[in-house]
């Protein structure tokens, strides 16, 4: 197919970085022409896109682990799609392929950087959630890092999120007790459905008196992606030799100062020492070699038998992206949130 | 020996818990009757006990890895000392041995608790130092955490202490860089002497500068073991995939309140997972099955042939161990602090 029968590419840019929460001003919509692939590239037309909060980062010029955006850039995401031109060996119009295509409806990207999608063992989309970079964050950073051992206590907040979902299933399957944290009772609902140990509604007026009452034994491992009030609280149970895997830290990722005093660092750090804690911070991309062949067979096995389960929120359209996006980072999806951007 | 012909003990015990940092107030010295060892203990007579920055968590009864010291108990300490009776197997008058005897001139001891020290081998105060704790403390966080690779930056502060100055020394054997944070000329002229590649005052106007000139491909490994202003400012450098062992915390020890704020602990979790750091606290009891045999033939190795030094601070009489012990806490000291209580 010749690029010049193509439809244009719609795509979303960053126009602006946001000063705390992005809004729609942050944002453009743009339509230009769709460009050809050259040697060893794909041209992939987008059927899903991943929302995920560690792009409210790239947003940011802030020193951080990948480089920002730039500003008129397209927002970057993980897709799922499928080749229309194929200029690389081993790929062909119709394959489908997890690639890093970004906020748009089409994308040329290298051919190896991305990875063919098998439609017949799961829907194609799971390549963005429990089987891709979520579900592979909450496996590696617990084969890792958190290392639960039969009968410990696994915590996570953002337990209905993708990745602590994934979380509280997996401690499960490697014999751990899973209690998850999130916010509100349909969240709970579908947590006590994935077969979560305990839930604690961080929304209560009895959150701390809650999260104690479902870790009598204390926590082993606290799987962070959350920081702020909600760490707080759970770093009060911490055992001696407590793991904690940091892999993100959303409740502040829109925060433009540091909150008032006192400084808790200290008292941090004091726990730290004397409970042994480990932290450790991590990108998933570091465990990739790893960790990804033993992630697919088991989280294949796992998903593929039932004994881990996954919840979607489908969003319909391109355009719909940056509402849901800042709807996220306020917790207000329900399950892995991806754009339905075509067929 | 017969206890009836022996002098009577004297002992400096916790006379009250202090508030911030602890004054005379707090000890209290007593003489009594020395006591006659059961079956399985020894009497030792205190030749040299140790003054450690661990003994202030002691005096406090905030929750701990360690249990408090009672009020009225014997201030807790390691010491090398003569056995003077023995009621236990493989254990004769005359033999020196390592003990937790505590700040008193006669100690009875479980025999299963002490180690014999060979006085041929290196002068026995060394027990309490460079080939004890403190020597050890360094030689497993930097085995089991730091892992310092050839050619990477290590710091460490109070580098001018047992810990410290042994964590350079060991850093270098390893193949990494050293870098020593200590407080005036006299701390700073030390370290260069004792081998260390860079040396910073943290006491200078331009500390914060010194640093960065000192760690300038930043730090790999930071040896935490005062924290406070210090570690702020070597936070600053921490390299991708930097470990932070945690073994004290020595500035916050008297303090009574966190310090104001803002509250930077939103700033050090996101450190955390942008550079994928490892903070990790440790007692060195723990790491005592995997790595003490290592340590006594790779230190021993090391202090033997010269390659490892060490300085003791010796302070004289069992009467002056309150205010040695009090000086420690405010960086006093110029090398390993013992107190010779008899020859």
């Amino acid at each position: 197919m010749s690029t010049e029968t193509l439809p244009d590419t719609t795509r979303i840019v960053l126009a602006s970085r946001p000063h705390g929460e992005p809004t729609a001003e942050n944002f453009r919509t743009e339509t230009v022409a769709t460009a050809a692939p050259g040697e060893g590239e794909l041209l992939v037309r987008t059927q899903y896109l991943s929302l995920d909060p560690y792009m409210r980062g790239r947003m940011s010029d802030a020193e951080s682990y990948a480089a920002p955006t730039p500003v008129d850039g397209v927002m970057p995401a993980g897709t799922v799609g499928e080749v229309v031109v194929s200029r690389a060996d081993g790929f062909a119009p119709g394959d489908v392929v997890l690639a890093y295509g970004g906020w748009q409806s089409h994308a040329v990207v290298p051919a190896a950087h991305v990875r063919k999608v098998d439609p017949a063992t799961a829907p194609v989309s799971t390549a963005l959630g429990v089987l891709g970079m979520p579900g592979f964050t909450a496996y590696a950073g617990l084969a890792a890092i958190g290392r639960p051992q039969p009968g410990e206590t696994v915590v996570t907040a953002a337990a209905a999120g993708p990745v602590g979902s994934a979380v509280g299933q997996i401690a499960r399957q490697r014999g751990a007790r899973a209690v998850g944290i999130a916010g509100g009772p349909r969240k709970l609902e579908m947590l006590r459905e994935l077969g979560f140990d305990a839930v604690v509604d961080h929304r209560s007026d009895t959150f701390a008196e809650d999260l104690a009452a479902a870790v009598p034994d204390g926590v082993d491992v606290y799987f962070e992606n959350v920081g702020g009030r909600v760490t707080r609280e759970v770093w009060r149970h911490l055992n001696l030799y407590a793991r904690v895997p940091v892999c993100g830290l959303v409740s502040g990722y829109n925060a433009t100062s540091l909150p008032e005093g006192p400084d808790r660092v200290p008292a941090l750090m004091s726990s730290v020492l004397t409970k042994s804690l480990t932290l450790r911070g991590f990108i998933q991309t570091e465990f990739v070699p790893t960790h990804h062949d033993d992630f697919l067979r088991e989280m294949g096995g796992w998903v593929a038998d039932g004994s881990v389960r996954y919840h979607e929120d489908v969003v319909e359209g391109l355009e719909q992206a940056p509402a849901a996006f800042v709807g996220m980072l306020r917790g207000e999806n329900h399950g892995k949130l991806v754009v339905r951007v075509a067929d």
